[in-house]
């Protein structure tokens, strides 16, 4: 075999990007979108376990597709200054110690949950830490793309939105910002196995997992107030989110079952309505007729949407990828905005069927 | 290998058993149960597609087992006085053919929808069927064995609840007798592929399950009558009930979330006491301390239950294996009781880990 | 949502192409890879039971990406005058019906059995058909593309090959050229429920398959013959090849295990320097350290070759991905040098990890 | 729920059985089988990680079943004078410090691989572990009951086999017994992963294996000495035995295909006799048509048997669960081989379909 040679493509306009525990599987998915995109070249991968390794070593999709190694995190940030952009994939807490230190001139997109939530009371409740950088969390811009890409094309920090709640937010944000519902919404929410990361635990052991199905958090899971700060900036949401995690048998895919009240009965069509018009500029939402199917966005960044209605009492499903448009794909659509390019460029990723 | 000889444990006081659909997931489950039951001599089992052929070489599993082979149905019924207790196994629609025309001697077990539902309307409308024996059904007991011992003691003829009803009557039975819930409920409930029987279909084809996850039915599961009439029978049951049918990618298990808003708040020992107090006497269900799992309960005869309550919100989990404590298993414990025995006789079947 | 447009990217220089049977699997992934290659419109995809339908309906995983629909195959063939590439996705027995008809401007690629044997005693043994175009064989060209580059880039038609030849083969050839094995050699191979087509069936029912293994059609694979055909190609093959076929309960992948005996004893290095020559500039097969994995090739054009041996024993391994370099993607390959393109155009399609 | 009542069946001619390691897979089977034996009382479960906690809270399938804790292993092993039977179910190493010191009149089952093999040296190379106990050895007997039941009835101390090691020799055994082997002998064995034990760990990490197939040990696996100690034992074994293990993306199973070259030509009943002669007397060896299944043996004591024949090649295929008939369901089996009790008592496990 001949290594595939990135630097065919690459050329001055390209923009020099790092990735900060690039060995999870979010740095993983990251690294398959960023090796292609035409205008990115990934300088810098760091995995402190790994350092030294070649990322093909890791993530052995990529063998014959990167001569990349691993390295590890540098003391001093400073060096990152020839960076254009910084992602760092890294678990909650860490990237609040991070963010301070790395250079002004380089754009840092978050994928982890600390830069997400405003209120740092609710913050340490969820995430069980005290934020280290409360100051500098106003200057990251919530990345949920599509509901809010004029922020995201002038941020210079941004704060990648969970799995979970993009999956609820693409659901409910037409509802909340068109005022039609009524009562208290329920969502029930199931992730596949990759949700828990790229290390071996008990809850992803495979003779267990393989034919389970089970709920977990129950009422407590950190992606609810960043889904309800979200939906509170979308429209005049005051309803009680009931929300609900439960782990499937599959390696990637997040299903939301989302159940709404509305205010007033409205038709298939009606509905129907709400949603294209909310979506209508938005390459990646697919609204679909019945309900969607994660087998169908496996390995793709759209986010499927499907509903019924009947009378008062709507439910709407959405499916994704919780590492792609819940994750990777997601913050490369907002790198592709803050830099200037076409939000789908490098994530034209078509899902296979089967 | 030495043949299996059922007749070992036969004696005068066995029960003579045909099964009638022998060749589907129904009554493979009734089979492997039945054959080591020690009050049970299975004698007559047909599938007409598969007539002639030895049980084992469809049931595989059953192989040195038994050596039981498939008949076609009899044409005259009067062929089957000799029986004790007759099982329908077949498609919906069928039961109600051949049930008018049974011996008066022999137990009925129906394990499909034709007599569960007590409006004829109501029937018509989820089965799209005419049904031909309507002053028939008033003979039937629903045969959901813990909230309706006594009367299935007593019964000669028993509508086997469905697999989803059963998760979802179990959540909700002990709530509604004790008139705990305010406002409207809404189950999300889950089933594994077997679910949808033993005919290979396009929505249960390997490669496109394997990985899927997707609702289906939404608003119109034909379980939903049979568990509204159920809950009206168990206690004063006016809430709108929204029920939710998702295909998982295992082939057994179902599982059930269960969203209730209650009256008043309840702490986790008061919710506690609520199902300990209504299970009290039933071996086969399980209160679990956080969620149960279907991994836990396949291939047993066991409901788990578990639940999360904050403040009026309360989540009831129910998970059962759709074949057994969701038909055969169930039908057995009926049958067990109608017939003077222990409900556990047979049914001591403990699932594996993993 | 807004649809993707094609035709930004199309050109005057972009090949036509039309796909006959592009509702199964193997067209599925044509379409998946073709729709985004730079070089390529495909302008018909026929289905004669999906014709008037959208081609997202089928393969949903391509909503939003293709304003395809499905056709009838033309009677008159003629009308193709205007195709560049036909990829025939047939079933067995259908394209030697139709290549015979394909306007001779149109270059063929068949992804069935139907032309890849030049023995009709042969082919009629193992497909249980009279071939009905017997002359029409010798012009087409076996597109195993790593051992016969230079005759597909000559080639108007292609006799794409078998997946379980196309694993054994890149395992088996280097051996066979440099002329090492003494002996039988005994090839192990599992394949994915795809490989059984889009169709359901008994043996890919899901409840079935998911814990599933077992072995079919024992020494009289159809694939046996053209494995042996093509390594009498490739150098001096004399031995007896026993050729087993397994069943995997995972959706894609092939992995062959190919045991051999050597002439001589051989190191770890002499081994990987044989493999090493021999692939020195194929792209898309990888040598890799221990065992390659499906999980690692799953959705690339990707072969990955692993080994180990001791003494005079060695046994390879091969892992593909059945309906890529197994089918289409080996296909797409073939199709690239025979329009003078580089041979990985379209095929730089990474793998997921997981 | 009411607790199960152990206690309804015990009775004074009830054996007093200790379980060290029950917190695995291989102690986990024991107690699913043990707590229904009729002539079994589970007294004594240790794990000395879990000491303390209800046995129900870590095999969660057992909840309701059994009453039973936990406890530490005891220093002093005299304790454990009371128990007629002792289960070593604990990783390789363990049982050689604790078999010599366990009460002379106390029967000892090791599932784990120290006293399996007569000559120290090569249990040195393939465990990688001094042997602390090397004159016990020969007071083992090797537990494979089919082929060594009277030296089984007679035991006190069993060396029960690899779960690869059984699958392996019951499809050789007849062959060896009959002097029909040529050649070398292929054996390319495929496990589960439930195989790797109940520790979560990178190879069943869920989200990695659900979709994998690979090798691993080649040429190395431990359970290749035992195999070829057991065949010279039962035949004039000469051969050399190339065994290739693999790994399957599902929980339980062991699938063996064994690659023969016969001595002369037989035809499929030559070989079917060979068998059926062989195994004429063993209810759990079932001699199948075609190809075993897995899916057909899980959960159950059984191990399926089938072949293909064509001249003198020969491949044999065995399919079994490794967690019971290669592991505990053989132990048990032997266990009541050495009390007098029959081989089938409280193993008519019948699997289930699907």
């Amino acid at each position: 075999m001949n290594q595939w040679n990135n630097e065919q493509m690459n050329q001055s306009s390209q923009l020099r990007i790092g990735i900060f525990g690039a060995s999870g599987y979010g740095g993983s998915e990251l690294l398959r979108i960023l090796l292609f995109h035409p205008h990115a070249e990934v300088v810098l991968v760091t995995a402190n376990e790994h350092a030294g390794k070649a990322v093909s070593a890791v993530h052995r999709n990529l063998y014959g597709l990167t001569g990349l190694s691993f390295a590890s995190a540098p003391e001093d940030l400073s060096e990152l200054e020839n960076l254009d952009c910084l992602f760092l994939a890294l678990p909650h807490g860490a990237a609040m110690e991070i963010a301070p230190r790395v250079p002004e001139r380089v754009k840092v997109i978050d994928l982890s949950g600390d830069f997400r939530l405003s209120e740092m009371d609710v913050f340490k409740h969820h995430y069980k830490l005290a934020h280290t950088a409360p100051g500098l969390q106003s200057e990251f811009v919530y990345g949920l793309t599509e509901t809010n890409r004029e922020a995201v094309k002038g941020a210079k920090r941004i704060a990648n939105p969970g799995c979970f709640a993009t999956a609820t937010l693409f659901a409910l944000a037409p509802l909340v910002k068109g005022d039609l519902i009524a009562g208290r919404v329920i969502v029930d929410a199931k992730t596949g196995s990759s949700g828990s990361g790229a290390k071996a635990a008990a809850n992803t052991h495979h003779p267990q997992r393989a034919n389970s199905f089970y709920a977990y958090k129950p009422f407590t899971h950190q992606h609810l107030p960043e889904i309800e700060q979200e939906l509170k900036r979308v429209g005049d949401w005051t309803s009680e989110l009931v929300f609900m995690t439960h782990s499937l048998p599959v390696p990637r895919g997040i299903f939301a079952s989302c159940y709404v009240e509305l205010k007033n009965e409205l038709t298939h069509e009606d509905v129907r309505g709400v949603y294209q018009d909310f979506y209508h500029d938005d390459f990646f939402v697919r609204l679909v007729e019945g309900s969607p199917d994660i087998n169908h966005v496996k390995t793709t960044n759209f986010c499927d949407i499907g509903f019924a209605v009947q009378g008062r009492s709507l439910v709407v499903f959405s499916a994704l990828d919780n590492l792609v448009k819940g994750a990777a794909g997601q913050a490369i659509q907002n790198m592709n905005l803050m830099f200037g390019f076409d939000e789908t460029m490098g994530l034209m990723l078509a899902g296979s069927n089967p």
